[in-house]
């Protein structure tokens, strides 16, 4: 199919952040054309006073919970997950299958093309994301083997996973081990050993609440991070979640090694972790960060527009500065970082790139419409629902806020 | 004329904050019955599967600046008014009615159905209240002579406008000193002359920076509550806006007086104020806890069902406790605490009160809609685009997300 979207405001995100009025033109799942475009296509797009976008990305997320939002709200993490593992023990393949397209649905409605998944079952998601065509980076969730609620050796079922969806073009299959409290120095190092094997990324709760540091110093005498970095788990393809209570020594263990961050300031403010990721000494060091939702059942959205303005605010509220963050910093975080950290040619509008797109129609929020003033719109006036077209690797999915390809109410 | 709304999920905030799966029956501008209804009706609203909530009250905007947004992003507080100062000298009444347009559009596109404004020109304002059909309390802004770009004497701007409006049936007429860096101590009890002559409210911003605390203790050995207390300002008719840096002594001095509170999340994170208005405290001594956007400038945008969420979210974090805040209570804020604080006939769903009403179409974030949940979604998943209808004072100015005096695009 090709497609050529018409006159809209484009943020390129590419290297020099440009802003152009114009066209993109799309062939196959390719951006192939950007500019002032004379071509037929068979699908016509009129962006006219709207912003086109490259596709956001959620670099963590619990798609398959999602129909369990609003079960465990103004509790703390510990009581959460009482909560959510009574749930879960009741719930079998088809819940899992129906969450995940509650949430996949709401995330390509609000201008999310792909989303980083952990969970157990992801075979269940994959199929979702196949059935509604949203690019999943899928992280079969490990755990001890003696905790497990899965069916089998949670380490195998995740090589099988890797195995069966590997070539894949829509989903590409990871690894994510839990967390520290949930997974021995034998559990980190092999499923580290199976992403090696396999190329795959690996993705992991790190120090999301003091609980977590304060037990595990208890345990090993080290803080999380540190014991990572100890025993060799640290690395490039990892993607690190929370990382919310950190030492600038943990800091600088994550950036010797490269690590991705995926901070979720929503989940971490609604869960009341308390504190804030440092996120000043973090950038300072070099580290690209990401945003995620977490699942809806600690967010209870999976809108990545309203993620980015709490990102921004939080760190402005917590340093009593204004300007320790700005709009366009969080915009990378939620595109081009997002990205780089996946190794997908995705998250900016240039030539040769993957055709994950979104349009927005700025209206009642974002208006006056003006070059200016389009970034600070997307990060603090937008939401998700702004969001008109969404397109994944070439295909329009959300047409005029509908699914293309669902009937009308 | 008369409306049904048929079979929705009605969020009542009534005394008992009874939910309850039903019709809402409205004649003119007041609802009359509720309950499973037979009746004929000039306009029938199908509300299957849709939240019916009272109208949302914005206690603190400053909407003439709403055409604003985006030119002064990421700075203090400081930086944040030179700017803002330096662009309004430039504007004239035709600049302010054409912001006020935007954003009493956005808020009626969102969902709130009255809100307390605070400027110059509010005879501008008034009238694009009414050409729009939104309920405004308007706050003629008053500050020391020698300070103003108004016209003439600011209290004799604001008692005049009073004068004129305060038998309006939209708009209500009060009077807003700026603040205490602005306002002389004759200044502040003049317009509290002003305000009991004519029997109106008055709204100012409070000890909304350190900074201000600070320059204030300096001047006067007083912080700003405490030496309001002595010059006798505090009062019940007075709307307290930001209140964010208090003593415990502070927030008995405003209890005593059962001053009113506007809190303002957002803006106060996004202009990185720092800490966070003392909402556990202020709750333990009884005061009237409402919400407000504060201008799309410092927001940036008018949509309060975001508020909410960032309301209940910043204390929970600052508190790094998730219990600090629920849901029911962040709901109570935004309808009936702020019907309360306005002495208006509203803020709930009950016979008898003014029709003030919005519907609420929870896709794609609010599934699954079950009665446990609703008010968790209404906070933590839902933003103002979710809005369908918005009927104010009995008449539907919103249906289906669309202004009904205005032809589709």
């Amino acid at each position: 199919m090709s497609i050529l979207i018409k006159n809209g405001w484009i943020v390129t995100q590419d290297g020099k952040r440009r802003i152009i009025n114009g066209d993109v033109y799309i062939e196959e799942n390719l951006i192939v054309d950007i500019g002032k475009i004379k071509v037929e296509a068979e699908y016509v797009i009129d962006a006219t006073n709207r912003i086109v976008l490259p596709g956001l990305i959620n670099t963590h997320t619990h798609v398959g919970m999602t129909d369990m939002r609003g079960l465990a709200d103004d509790v703390s993490l510990d009581n959460f997950l009482q909560i959510m593992w009574k749930e879960e023990g009741e719930r079998g393949k088809e819940d899992i299958y129906r969450g995940a397209i509650l949430g996949i649905k709401e995330m390509l409605r609000t201008g999310t093309t792909t989303f980083v998944d952990m969970y157990s079952d992801e075979d269940v998601i994959a199929r979702a994301c196949k059935d509604l065509g949203i690019r999943g980076y899928l992280g079969w969730a490990v755990v001890d083997e003696e905790l497990t609620t899965q069916e089998g050796d949670p380490l195998k079922n995740a090589e099988s996973f890797i195995r069966e969806y590997r070539d894949d073009d829509l989903v590409t299959p990871l690894i994510a081990p839990h967390a520290v409290y949930t997974c021995s120095e034998e559990t980190l190092l092999k499923s580290q050993e199976i992403a090696e094997k396999y190329g795959t990324l690996i993705t992991m709760h790190i120090s999301e609440t003091r609980r977590e540091v304060y037990d595990h110093r208890k345990k090993t005498g080290m803080r999380p991070v540190e014991w990572l970095s100890k025993i060799g788990f640290l690395s490039e393809n990892l993607i690190g979640v929370h990382l919310v209570w950190l030492t600038l020594h943990e800091i600088k263990l994550l950036a010797e090694r490269d690590v991705k961050v995926s901070h979720n300031p929503t989940s971490n403010m609604k869960l009341g972790n308390g504190g804030a990721m440092p996120l000043v000494e973090m950038l300072d060091h070099g580290l690209t960060i990401t945003l995620g939702t977490d699942s809806a059942v600690s967010n209870n959205n999976l809108d990545m527009f309203e993620v980015m303005k709490f990102a921004s605010l939080l760190h402005k509220n917590e340093r009593w500065d204004a300007s320790v963050t700005n709009a366009q910093m969080i915009v990378d975080f939620a595109t081009i970082n997002a990205a780089k950290a996946l190794g997908l040619n995705a998250g900016s509008i240039e030539e040769g790139k993957l055709a994950d797109i979104i349009i927005m129609n700025p209206e009642p929020s974002g208006i006056p419409l003006e070059k200016n003033r389009l970034i600070s719109h997307i990060v603090y006036s937008l939401n998700g629902l702004n969001t008109e077209y969404t397109i994944v690797n070439g295909k329009i999915i959300v047409a005029q806020g509908k699914f293309l390809n669902e009937k009308e109410d």
